[in-house]
Formats: structure tokens, sequence, C-alpha cells
């Protein structure tokens, strides 16, 4: 993210030549040096932001609808994501060359990538799915076998392509293909080791999933035009392009968005409610304290023709904060990282779905690093201790069967009463 | 696994001259090709022999004696491996120029690898060190705390890894920077990937570690030997030394290992019962009807004057035949691997910790993969239901507070109730 905060228009500049600051102003050091130069005003820079926010009006509406539709739906859009990402990462460290000596390598990949998929969110969704096909009895009975085996179905794709890649591998190419095979796993592990977060997150409630996706992309705007309105210092050199100025400015306007934004998406229970399984109704139940408004008095020197005397504040906002303060100051790294890494193999971006914007993993790179910590502090912080007594219960009714769910009952209640026997 | 089967000594040969074969025998065409020639007869590949027997006498018996020592030290000695290990690959594809100009780079390496260790430890051995403190009331709310915060931590942890990396990032560099921190990865992912398996079947009965560990050591051991005096027919191009007797005669050995050793080995406490804290004692369960031998009678044709007239088998030891076949067919493609890759990266060993073996990663390459089929089979297929009911308990009394326990008891109770009243 934050990928251009202040400069020239992409299109009109190749490779690393810049335009040249026009402005009188002392320019730092380090920006000489690598020759970028930070600049204020430029007629070409307004082209390339009138294609930038033409795209991104159309993927915030698209967004917008499919928050709407629901989990399944969201689910769904994460998953298209995932498969371009990979499909762009793949084709980055490909050479075409020895790609043609190794017919079926690539179909190796996706193997890969569908072994993965179905490990995990077959991990995610399975207690979901169960739920939803309850009232049928062949259908559940089917469905709760085939989870049970789930992990070991998974292990043997996984054997197998490891198996295939080792009867395939060919002589002089070893380099090529293991390298291949290295690189193949590790866009595994970012893509679907991120994702499996986000989806979970998803079903722990939209808002848990929302408002971090939001976040990152208002800290990404909000960087954008602080950075082209006034980006002057150099932030870091890894990216010549950000400025102390677009981050500053960012991470004010996200930590403030992160506060007010908890106060709207936390009033609708589409939003916060857990889906416990795997249809697209609407969603009722109560939310909890975190999403009670509590009403605080304004003090006394607000002049008294103002129309409101207390605000109301919903407890969920102060972890609000903590997600926009990661928001602004830790998750900008992913896509320092993304920048450094884009240097490293020289290329410019990872792919181009996106006018304007380039590949849809030059937009995920910082959303990757906010859908973990969303769902770690979610997991740590939020999850009050009572709801830890529903997910054990969703484990027994799901898992045990009828008469191991009576043992169990009976177990527990020697154990409570010995408790009770010994407190007394 | 089975690098040896059958040839000449290390010590003798230089990189890729091997000797020659001097009977009269036609060498198979691959061979021949490879330059690589199989050989029955030569008196140098002795020497090597017995550097490797020596070897691997000393290795069986610190095996033995940690084994007996408990489920602690067992967990300890695989900790240490994975550091030889860990060493070992770190150094593989380091460039002692680059590292030079990147002071603390190395560091940063174990910085991860003691990150993951936290994390896969943590997860698999917190609830038994809840249940080991539980005496102590201060000591328990410490762990319980920490545990609670445990992914928090790590996550920590690991993005103050990730931020150190990306502020040391230097121009130049990059693309070794990167590359490191890939191959970083990799090496964490193979390392506590399989030994976070490995971990978790020790504590479920040593029983389920011992025996595929030891399956594998027989297969390499019975792969060598069957090489050596017979071995002819090449088994595959990318480690020219395996052959198909050796293959054969290996697997064959091994599954009626696998059937015999689960006898014995099924027969001991020590080796079955779980175990579900951290302390040392000895052992006291009842191992199931897994471990309850069953007599069948001898067949008729059995001459009268033979002692036994009936055997006594345990049920294990028909999941002992899976775990043999995969142990056999399988898990030496983790051999193959590891063959290709030192081939790749043009490397004769891992490293030199045993002499005659070579580094530890060259002796682990097969039991990595059998560790983590050992588990998920026993995940899947041997875990009785009756277990789950055990587990979930487990985690009943080990997660919720007292009051929550007795709230979860009749929420319980009140299902179960609408379940009868639902049949009859």
């Amino acid at each position: 993210m934050q990928k251009d905060i202040s400069t020239t228009a992409p299109s009109t500049t190749s490779g690393r030549i810049r335009h040249r600051k026009r402005s009188n102003e002392v320019i730092p050091e380090v920006g000489k040096a690598n020759g970028t130069q930070l600049l204020v005003n430029d007629k070409s820079k307004y082209k390339s932001m009138l294609i930038r926010a033409y795209s991104s009006v159309w993927m915030i509406g698209g967004f917008v609808l499919i928050i709407y539709m629901g989990h399944l739906y969201i689910t769904a859009m994460v998953v298209v994501i995932q498969i371009f990402m990979a499909r762009e990462l793949f084709n980055l460290l490909r050479r075409a060359h020895e790609d043609r000596q190794l017919p079926g390598f690539r179909l190796l990949n996706w193997h890969f990538f569908f072994t993965a998929m179905l490990f995990v969110y077959g991990r995610i969704l399975s207690q979901r799915l169960v739920n939803t096909v309850t009232s049928d009895m062949v259908l559940y009975r089917l469905v709760s076998g085939l989870i049970k085996y789930h992990t070991v179905i998974c292990y043997s794709l996984y054997i197998s392509g490891f198996m295939w890649f080792i009867l395939t591998l060919k002589k002089k190419m070893y380099k090529y293909q293991f390298g291949q095979y290295a690189w193949t796993h590790m866009i595994l592990i970012v893509v679907f080791g991120q994702s499996s977060f986000t989806v979970a997150s998803i079903f722990e409630g939209i808002f848990w999933f929302l408002l971090p996706a939001t976040l990152i992309v208002i800290n990404d705007i909000a960087a954008y035009f602080f950075g082209f309105f006034f980006g002057r210092t150099p932030l870091i050199k890894l990216s010549p392009k950000k400025t102390w100025e677009g981050f500053i400015g960012a991470s004010v306007t996200t930590i403030i968005s992160a506060f007010m934004l908890a106060n709207i998406m936390g009033r609708s229970q589409w939003l916060t409610c857990p889906r416990k399984d795997l249809s697209t109704g609407w969603l009722h139940c109560d939310p909890g304290p975190l999403f009670k408004p509590e009403s605080y008095p304004l003090p006394g020197w607000i002049p008294h023709w103002f129309a409101w005397k207390e605000i109301s504040i919903l407890p969920v906002q102060w972890h609000a904060l903590c997600l926009g303060l990661f928001a602004s100051i830790i998750a900008p790294f992913g896509g320092f990282f993304a920048s450094g890494f884009k240097r490293a193999f020289k290329i410019k971006d990872f792919g181009d779905s996106i006018p304007g914007h380039g590949g849809i993993t030059d937009r995920m790179d910082c959303q990757m690093v906010m859908a973990v910590f969303a769902y770690i502090y979610h997991q740590s912080f939020v999850v009050p201790e009572s709801l830890s007594v529903e997910m054990i219960l969703d484990q027994i009714l799901i898992n045990l069967t009828f008469d191991e769910q009576q043992a169990l009952y009976w177990r527990l209640g020697e154990i409570l009463q010995q408790g009770i026997l010994g407190k007394s």
C-alpha cells in the first residue's frame, strides 16, 4: 500500500527516471542521492490520479455490494483474489524457456494450490457445513465422514504432488525445478496463511473483517493524498515515493476513522453477529456487551446551543483504536516489504490487473499483514470468556456421537461434584 | 535415507568419480550413461561400512537410553536435532562475502527460529504444562495467562523480526537478503512442520513416535545391506547409489519388522500410555483395546513338536503394517528429494556432524516425511472415538473457569434432555 504517496504518472515515467521537482526548496540529501525527486506541482500526475481514482471507485462499489450479499460471497471474493494473486506470483519467477522443456510443471503448482485450498477452507468451513446440513441425515453422515478424513485426504494429495515433483525432475533442470518448488511453497504460505485468517474473521462477524480491511484502504488513500499535496520528506529508501507527510497524515486519518467507523459498523447486526452455518439469510443475535452503546456526557465547555449533550460510544471503539494504530504504523511494513521485493527482482508491479494500481498483489500487501493481526487480536483480546463455552459446546455437538455426549456429561458432572465438595 | 545403498567409501572417492565394477556382469545402460557404476566386490567399501556402522551403534545406543528416560528427554533430543539441522541448512546457501557486509543478519535467522520454536512447542506443551503446575495457584495463574497470550506473543516476535528485516535491507544486497529470508522460512517450515508432528506423537504415547522412527532406521540399514551385497539395478537417476535390490529387500524387511516390533513395543505401558503432563514419572493406564493381545490358533500343518500352539497378536499390529508400507515405499521419496536437492545445489552432504553419514539433515530426510504421516495416520485412524471424549474433557478442565464449566454442564444437560425427548 501507500505505493504512490506522491509522485508522477507511472505511465509517463519509464523505469527509474522521475520528473524533477520545480520548486526552489532544498531537496533532502537522501532523495538526491537516489536520483529520486519528490514533487508537489506537476500536471501529469493528475492524469495518473484520475485513472487510479476511477479504478478505486469501481473496486469500492463492488466491495460494498459483496459485503451486503453476505459471508459466503465475501469468502468467494477472497478466493477469487487469491487465485489472481497466486497466478501473478506463480508467473513472476517463471522462465518460459525452462518451462517449455517441462510439460505439466505448471499444473503441479495448481495441484498444490488446490490442495492448500482444500486444507485451509476445509478446516474453517467444515463446522459450518455440518451445521448447515443437519436436516438431511444421509448428507450429514457423508459430510461428517469427509471431515473426519479431511487431514488424511489433504496429506495424500500433498504427498502425491511431492512424488510427482520428484519423478518429473529432469537432468540439468534440477536447480530451476527446486527453485520453483520452494517459490510455490512460499506463495502458498503467503496467500493461504493470510486468507485463512481473513475467512476465519469473516465468520466471527463481518465487522472483524470489514473494519481492518477498510482501515488499510483509508490509510492507503490518505497517504496518497497527503503525500500528493504535502509530500516533501522521504520516508524510507526502499520506496522513494513514500513521504513522512503521507505517513503521518495517513496515521492520524486512519486512527480517527477507526474510532468513528467502529461506532457506525458496530450498530449493524449484519456486521457484528458471528455466522455459524453457510446460509446467507439475515442474522439475529445478542451482539454482546462490546456493541452495547454507552453514553458519555460532553464536557461543560461545549457551547449550550450545541444539539448533542452526550455522545454514545460502543466499547468496541477502543479495540478499533488498536486496529487503527496497527493499520497505520505496522501494516505499511507489508508495503515496504513488497517494494523491496520488487526492487530485488527488478520488477515494477506484480501484475497489471487493475488500471493505475498494478497487480492485485500490489493492492494486497498491507491487507495481508493486517488480516493476520486482526484475527489474532480478536482471538486474544476480544473473544469474551463466555464465548469459549459456546465454542466448546459447538465442538461437543459436532464431533461427538449422542452416546459420547452423554458420557461426557456424566464425567463432567462427577468432576464438578468433586470440585464443589472440595470447596465446601 | 538409503543414501549409500551400495558403493565405495566416500572418503576415497572425490566428487563424482566412482570405483569401477570389477565383475563381468553387464551393467545396465542407465548406470553407464550417468558415469556411475554399481559395484558388488570392492575392498575399500568395507572401510566405509565400518565407520558408518560404528557411528550407527553409538546413535542407536544413545537413542535407546533417551527413550528409557522419557517424553521430556525425547522432546529435548528432537529440539537438539532441530537446532543442528537448522544450523546446517542456514549455512548452506550463505555467502560469506555478503554476510560480512550485513552485520547481525544471521542473528535474524535465529530470532525467527526461536519464535517458531516458542510457537510450535508452546502449543503442544502448554496443556501438559498446566496439568503439571496445578498444585501451585500462583504458578498456575501465571502459566494460564501466558498461554492465553501465547499467539499474540509469538506474532509480536515474528512481526518485530519482519520489521527488523525490512529496516536492515541494504542497497545492492536486496536480492541476497530476500533470498535468505525466503530460505529461512522454508527451513523453519521443514524443520518445525515435521517436529511439531513428532513431539505431538511422543505425547500420544512413545509407541507412535518410536515405531515409525525405528522403521525408517531399519529400512535404511536394510537398504544399505541389500544394496551392498546384491545391488545391481539402478533405481532412480536422482541418486545413482540406490538400487532396486536394496529397495525391495528393505521393503520386505521393514514390513516384517513393523509387524513384529509392534507386538513387542505394544506390550510396554511406558511406550503405549499417553502422557498428559510434563513429569517423567512412571506411567500407568488402560492402553485400550488396540494393545490387548488376541490369540490366534496356528494352522494344522505346523508340526506337533512345535512349542507354540497359538500366537498372540495385538490389534495394533495391523496398523503397524500400514506404517511399514509407508516407511518402505513412500518415505524413501524424502531421501530422493534430498538427493535431488543436493545435486541441484552441487553439495555432497548437508553437513559433517556424523562420521560416515554426513550431516544430521542427511539422516533426517525420510524421518521427516514419516513423522508427519505417522501423526496424521494416528489421529485419523487410530484415536478411538472414546478418546475424543477424554480430549474434550481435558480442554474443558484446562481452558474454562469453574463457573464456566458449570455453565457448560447445564447447557449440555438441557440439550441432551431435548435429544432424549425428541427420540422417545
